[in-house]
């Protein structure tokens, strides 16, 4: 059995221009939970005007915490902050996320701090959600690649997946925020990970930019990953080369670990039903030659 | 070192609708050989209405050869029968390439014949070429399902692959054209073939429909394939599934072989100029990921 963490509402959603309501939002997640997936990362809590997809973040947790808060599914939501992280507890969050990167340069563009201080940041989080029970997961961005600083030596992804493992998370979600990964890296940078870490705690989230997420997936699966991010649709852009694809599709994956035999829980049919809802809602094409290709056949 | 043999001038032309010119194909190709590219299939020798982009293959082939015949490269022209090897013949073509596929259905609603017509009319061919010295290339299509039987059995692929070699090919092109193919399968018919054949004399032709050519091409190269085609700038679509992707794009060939560490001899930059170009003169977009991130960019 692989674990999918679904992200278009986070991660995909605040890559897309087309500000959509928040029973749009709804409705998508509601369509996502009905195909079987078990995580959903709802939304994030950042400062209103910073991205405005995540405006209304409040109004949609609660909607659906409300309404599908029986469904089994857990809905962690992004927390950059303290002041994020107060939103969170106060609507009853039972997951966070907190995140960093492996370089300076980029966590300053990004979030105007140091990678040093990024971690002061999320340590002010993880003292207080550690005291409240509530479950936290990490990220680090720009794992195989960083857009100022190029490619990036593992000992720098090692070292900060440790200091968040330090600060209390449960697994790390190792990034291809730019899409460059290839291969090879990812086949050595798993190597290493499993030197150090227990491998069901770390997941890979890769971008699709240059067409070679579902390589470094397989690639990935054959060095024991079990747990990966992905997005519904392929919801998303890259920020880093414009018109270019971002977060690796939902349905790319179900496909390849189908092709493998391997287990999802994941019904196709509702999956790729609830992407074309939002991308038609989007007024976009998918970036997924295999949703396009089911969507026209009907036929895995 | 990998062997790419580029068939956009003619797997990837023949499936676009907008006809070009003789003069616009003939830049495509001196773009392509300006990339480094060493075998370049051209054109094919069809009755004329049957493929209008093909309607001036004589005239194309007869420029490629008095402009470009110094290159060093290779150009195969297929060949459906032996009046299209006369004409080749006439021509001074030196390399063609002949095809059938792994099940009648198939076969019937391609070129109306069973698989064993088929080898009825290419044992004409191939019998005239090896008297001639022209060399043959061979094509099974549908090895990996077809459009109509679905899956196909590995031993039907091992039986018309077998079939062609004793025909007199030197090269045995095993193609998944309409784009089933997932990397198990890719995997258990690349090891069965090497129980049967040199694996030198096998390459792997891949499309893109559902985005698991690079896997294909990934788990290929695993199990010791050095040949694949390709079509540049992904040109081509699917007629089985409408708005698909056809054959992998050369550049994301090329790119998932240089992140390898394979050596192909091509020159991204005048590849993805030459793409560009013909592309323009389509009006088109292209399915390849790494192409759109590549011209956006300039960056590999």
């Amino acid at each position: 059995m692989i674990r999918i963490i679904e992200v278009g509402p986070r991660d995909g959603l605040q890559n897309e221009k087309s500000i959509l309501t928040t029973e749009d939002k709804f409705e998508f997640i509601s369509g996502l939970i009905a195909s079987g997936l078990k995580s959903i990362e709802v939304t994030s809590f950042v400062k209103a005007p910073a991205i405005p997809q995540m405006a209304d973040s409040q109004e949609l947790f609660l909607k659906v915490k409300k309404e599908l808060g029986q469904s089994g599914a857990s809905f962690p939501c992004l927390v950059p902050n303290i002041k994020g992280y107060e939103t969170a507890k106060k609507l009853g969050v039972k997951e966070i996320a907190i995140f960093t990167a492996t370089s300076d340069s980029f966590t300053a563009k990004n979030i105007n701090a140091t990678v040093d201080e990024s971690f002061d940041r999320m340590r002010e989080v993880t003292e207080e959600a550690k005291k409240d029970n509530i479950l936290i997961r990490g990220y680090v961005s720009t794992a195989f690649g960083c857009p100022y600083e190029g490619v990036i030596d593992i000992k720098k992804v090692i070292s900060v997946t440790k200091r968040l493992f330090d600060l209390g998370v449960y697994e790390v979600s190792v990034g291809d925020t730019i899409g460059v990964a290839v291969p090879q890296q990812v086949r050595s940078t798993v190597r290493a990970m499993k030197n150090e870490f227990p491998i069901g705690k770390i997941a890979m989230h890769f971008h699709d930019t240059r067409g070679m997420a579902p390589t470094n997936i397989y690639a990935s699966l054959e060095e024991g990953i079990t747990t990966f991010d992905s997005s519904a649709g392929g919801l998303g852009g890259c920020p880093y080369a414009k018109g270019a694809t971002g977060n690796v599709a939902t349905e790319d994956l179900w496909y390849l670990l189908h092709s493998q035999g391997l287990d999802t829980g994941v019904d196709i049919e509702a999956l790729s039903q609830a992407s074309k809802f939002i991308l038609e809602k989007l007024n976009r094409q998918t970036d997924s030659k295999f949703l396009r290709a089911y969507l026209n056949t009907g036929k895995v």
